[in-house]
């Protein structure tokens, strides 16, 4: 593994970065805004500014790298992933360049300076990339755990292929927002206990799901598998995900074919692509894996990552108040075993895919990263910070995902994934 | 609803065409061809013709019609199919005149007939659209009590929800290819009976399903529903749909979240897409539902299409046979109650998505639409024609779907969704 001089944790910018912040110059994410432009191109997070791609790389800054002309004036983010990571990592790596408190380059050309560099709070994010597929995991084995406690056996929670293989299922592409879109709550068919003909209505089980998801800067041919060793190659970096459920509408439709209306009426995702190099001091090893995995899914070394996640909830005119407290750790399934298993059959990926990990629950109670779990489906009750209760998510109600991985002094964070419930329609 | 005057059954066209052709002037799908340009372009066929639609477009046959200039000259049919159903009915109602017996603009146009229609058998077709999301139903009555007597219990097959909404999952987008697109045989997890761990290997029960599938022309908003009676303003046509199916990698993997790896290595379909508005006269009531629907599924007069299906296999050395005779009349849900469902909760549809309509299988055996309905899962065989047997499909076989709706001797056939199954990689 090369050694990435962007993550060398004394490095410090000329850009003030409060220590609290998600964006030092070690971590560089990538992000699609919008703002002068009438059109939204592509940027770099630091502190508390975006970077202008386009206007780094219209103005020279970026030269010798030899980037196609109008690569970071896009709606997406996917033709420069399509690059590669070692393009990708070159990028970034000026990037860090330009920020550093010793390189005058950008420093101290005032104009460029001030054009280049936008107040956060100026910018609107947008959906970093355009999905063509989306597929959704399960592999964390306290989430699956307690799911299968709950609505079937907790003696034989887990179902005989879960620790041989990991399970997944096909998700909407088209209903992934960026974080900071409003969701309405929908509507749907719920069989109550009581009732042997289901109704129509609004869900009253609404839930979220704290989740990471990968993106993929490198496309397949139909027919041929990635080997777990090259898994990397294909995987640019991660995004927060929140993968909302309407438990009720799930319970009734999810049998045999799994998770249909219940989950595509929408998923957010944080708006800034963090770097699997920006990630890369993180590592760790994950859980041992018994049974012993299959040749095609077996990884030696560290190939989870330590990045603490939460998951916060806000009533309409109430305080954001911390709900769940996990780490991404906890995974069960790697995302080189995601990917070796997603392709084994030949299944191609596309740039831009999402995978996402499934709900990330911990060990313990206040580490399950859905109110399904922390309410045990609505038998204990949450307290909010302003005195009410939840069970579910109520309208008004608001869900932040937050993450960051920290280490010799440098946080790597991910921003937030937020979203308010509005009133269902009509 | 208006009388589509391309559709009348007198018509006749100076382009020869055969009483056996799926392509009378009566049908004028669109689909997309290469041949002489060095990109793909879009055409209409018309016996064993391919009308190009971007010569015609470019020598002022389509004048008056106002569309953008290069609407043909494109590698998919999206953009031309998002101007929706009235505009595309338009083009369809300007080619129908353009090729009757008696119009002379083209006929007696030497030079720019010759230009404009491409023997069928010198044109490569392509993917009809590039396509942001893919849906599978599992619509068919017998089908779903089939399996569900298969693999569950016999007087129990139907499970609680079959008949109150149209079960659906998300399929995977990236890997369904144009028919005559050779596949290679899956590898992944099976289990075997008379063990208690997985192995690894191509799959030893690959099958095919026989399905028919919808093309969407017009987007939606998330949050938005589609109210059932407008339904049909979103759907541009139909092709056939093959969805491939290895039955051991599926079994296996597919609880509790549903087909993942046993489906998504490839599906077939037909290149033309056949309008809603051709296959108008072929309409005819669905099956009676009982229990009684949810208001927002009712829907009332004909809503289901009297196409006749068939499935055909073929050894490497051998000769096709018919395995299956169905029709497409035999889904208990129509394709308005399944868009209307799928967009119930607010979930967003895109134009050139493809909603399946699941195996399509008939009351008697002869009709089963997949290799593990007509050999009850291996249990029975089936004798093709060259004297060999199958229970599930070889390497070297073909399949082929077919499917044409015929009346007042009009004939409006699909063409051909064909496959061959390679062996496994490596």
């Amino acid at each position: 593994m090369t050694k990435i001089k962007a993550n060398n944790p004394t490095l410090k910018s000329w850009v003030e970065v409060a220590r609290t912040s998600d964006f030092p110059i070690q971590n560089l994410p990538f992000g699609i805004f919008k703002t002068r432009y009438l059109s939204p191109v592509a940027g770099v997070a630091i502190g508390n500014y975006v970077l202008d791609l386009v206007y780094l790389h219209e103005h020279g800054y970026l030269d010798g790298l030899s980037l196609p002309a109008g690569m970071f004036h896009q709606q997406y983010l996917n033709d420069f992933f399509a690059l590669g990571r070692a393009k990708v990592r070159e990028v970034r790596e000026r990037i860090s360049e330009l920020l550093r408190h010793n390189n005058d380059e950008l420093k101290d050309h005032k104009a460029d300076r001030e054009l280049a560099l936008i107040p956060m709070n100026e910018v609107q994010m947008q959906l970093p990339v355009k999905i063509p597929n989306y597929t959704d995991f399960y592999s964390s084995e306290e989430h699956a755990t307690n799911v299968g406690s709950m609505f079937r056996d907790p003696k034989n929670a887990l179902l005989p292929n879960w620790k041989h293989l990991p399970v997944a299922y096909h998700g909407r592409a088209s209903s992934i927002v960026v974080s900071g879109t409003n969701l309405h709550r929908p509507k749907g068919q719920i069989k109550p206990i009581d009732s042997d003909q289901p109704i129509y209505g609004p869900s009253r089980k609404l839930d979220f799901e704290l989740e990471m998801a990968f993106i993929t800067c490198k496309e397949t041919k139909l027919g041929h598998p990635i080997h777990i060793h090259e898994a990397e190659e294909y995987i640019v970096g991660f995004v927060l995900f929140n993968d909302w459920s309407a438990r009720d509408i799930q319970q009734w439709e999810y049998v045999p074919l799994g998770p249909f209306l219940g989950k595509n009426f929408g998923s957010s995702i944080s708006p800034w692509v963090v770097t699997l190099d920006a990630l890369e001091p993180f590592r760790v090893q994950g859980p041992e894996q018994y049974p012993h995995v299959l040749p095609y899914l077996v990884t030696e070394g560290a190939k989870n990552f330590d990045i603490v996640l939460e998951a916060s909830m806000k009533a309409e005119q109430g305080e954001d108040a911390i709900v769940c407290r996990t780490n991404f750790k906890y995974m069960y399934w790697n995302i080189h075993q995601q990917l070796a298993h997603h392709t084994v059959n030949g299944c191609n990926i596309q740039v831009g895919d999402i995978y996402a990990s499934g709900t990330i629950s911990g060990p313990s109670p206040g580490s399950f990263g859905s109110l399904l779990e922390l309410t045990w489906n609505g038998q204990k009750t949450l307290h909010l910070a302003d005195g009410s209760e939840r069970t579910f998510i109520l309208d008004g109600d608001s869900i932040t995902l937050r993450g960051h991985a920290s280490k010799d002094g440098v946080r790597i964070g991910f921003g937030e994934c937020t979203g308010k419930i509005l009133p269902a329609l009509k």
